[in-house]
């Protein structure tokens, strides 16, 4: 069961400028920043709000760091904005295989590493009516996470 | 203040065969559905998840209703994929004014109808690194509205 909206993965630029926009403009502050090798991205964590499944919305801001990775391509196609939906589960694995199963390509065999040690797996965005979608079950510890103190 | 993820905007060229993707795929039920002349779509309201604020995150499909509504427009540019996200705020009048303070151009003089009776406004995504995004205030009768029963 798909529980909550995990978070809106928005591509850009420049992430402390990205970063600083949401800051200023909406009052959003960083919860958590790092590197994902694998996925090719720099990436910062902005928490909206808790959900009734006890985890939490968040947008994550990407910038690629490299010119390979599959955001910056994306990139260079489509300019800065949303990039990909992700959806929050209990059990990454087992919807992948339910959604696999009915048609529905998923990209990789085995979920990988996502955002603050979850598993994460994307949908073909062909098979999902042009939405990139993401599944995710957060690590145990980060699931409710509440804003760092500033 | 921002306090929630209040929905993604999802365009698509046919409503009722996205509809039946999320409904299938996921198992996310249509709550509520309706047509917004002023803004040239068909829409599907899908519940996916309660806020901490008291409200709710919602998935948006819209299917444009006419050739020159901004989406068919958007539509004919992009495709099928995420049109735009919009943020829950109690105050969509103050925050809108606030923003545009901070010298982001808002796209309406004053609030209009959105979906389920709330009342919205969208920020110019030239200004939001290329994010098309939407103030909500519910109506207060939907903020916190369960599903329908099936």
């Amino acid at each position: 069961m798909l529980t909550r909206i995990d978070h809106i993965g928005i591509a850009c630029f420049d992430l402390e400028a990205t970063v600083e926009f949401y800051r200023t403009t909406y009052g959003f502050e960083v919860h958590h920043s790092e590197v994902n090798e694998e996925q090719g991205v720099r990436e910062a964590m902005l928490r909206v709000n808790g959900t009734d499944d006890g985890g939490a919305t968040w947008l994550q801001l990407l910038e690629p760091v490299r010119d390979d990775s599959p955001v910056a391509k994306w990139l260079a196609k489509n300019g800065e904005g949303v990039h990909h939906i992700a959806f929050g589960t209990a059990d990454v694995d087992g919807e992948a295989e339910a959604i696999r199963d009915k048609g529905v390509r998923v990209l990789y065999d085995q979920p990988r590493r996502g955002s603050m040690g979850s598993r994460i797996t994307f949908l073909h965005p062909k098979d999902c009516h042009g939405v990139l979608t993401e599944l995710v079950t957060s690590a145990p510890t980060e699931t409710s996470a509440e804003p760092e103190a500033h």
